[in-house]
């Protein structure tokens, strides 16, 4: 990592946030695959339509600022989509699979929260507040979808869960 | 992993943030060795002492639990630290340096936000009010910590990060 300037540290994390985007397309209609509950199933399968415009968002950063997307694997989205991978693959009651999908999925979505939040002040900074703008709107969705999914498991899933146990 | 009931998922996630914190404890001063600003100095040694309270938090929780607080390695937490440890061991400029130290650092919040958030809600779920309230005192801290480094980042650091790129 160069940590030369302002702007490296913006492209460090915007290809960060590229090569996370890209395994959460390709890690998202699984976890949709194996939930149960029909309502988490469909916020699944909602965000990642939502996750592929993100996705175009930042190739849209990218050209403005003239930079290639690729060039980085992102570690942390990695380790944490292993996480959510252990899940699926678990046999387990089907209301305490989804909440362990839950936490999976949230984990995975503050990490985006912290990403983008980073980005938003560095370009911000930086005096590139159409591109800060354009990370705000993912940051907003990002936000949106962490609070759905707390909705999901106060309403249904968990309360389930708690009463599967002592069944 | 066991995902028979939703205990068994509370258990699993306390054991995974406890993992953390202690992790966290350790990198703490290595971070704040690290960083030039004074302000973000101050920071991290200020949540290295909280941080070192809530260890105390989760340990009365699985006291209460009757359970051991050992036995997991969070993993997503060792990969967002050795993210951190490059940055502490690389060159450039102080305020860039700062900046990203700062971004790691959000990374690691949100990842405990995540965490604090669905074990708090499945405590609640399952009628342990008194945990839940425990973890919800931390999940606050978790979220001031998080505010005060965007404020630091936009106040002091990248303003001057930004400057120095000119220079």
């Amino acid at each position: 990592m160069k940590l030369e300037s302002l702007q490296d540290l913006l492209i460090h994390e915007l290809k960060d946030l590229y090569s996370a985007e890209t395994q959460i397309v390709k890690a998202l209609p699984k976890m949709a695959k194996a939930a149960s509950s029909e309502e988490l199933r469909t916020a699944f399968e909602e965000h990642l339509e939502e996750t592929k415009k993100q996705v175009e968002r930042l190739e849209q950063i990218f050209e403005r600022l003239g930079t290639s997307a690729r060039g980085k694997k992102c570690k942390g989205m990695e380790g944490l989509l292993e996480e959510g991978k252990e899940i699926i693959e678990e046999d387990g009651e089907d209301m305490v699979k989804d909440a362990a999908l839950i936490s999976a999925a949230q984990h995975v979505e503050h990490y985006e929260i912290a990403g983008y939040g980073c980005a938003r002040t560095f370009a911000s900074l930086l005096g590139q507040e159409e591109i800060a703008e354009l990370l705000q709107e993912t940051l907003d969705e990002e936000g949106a979808a962490d609070k759905k999914l707390t909705e999901i498991a106060e309403s249904a899933i968990n309360v389930e869960a708690a009463h599967a146990q002592h069944e």
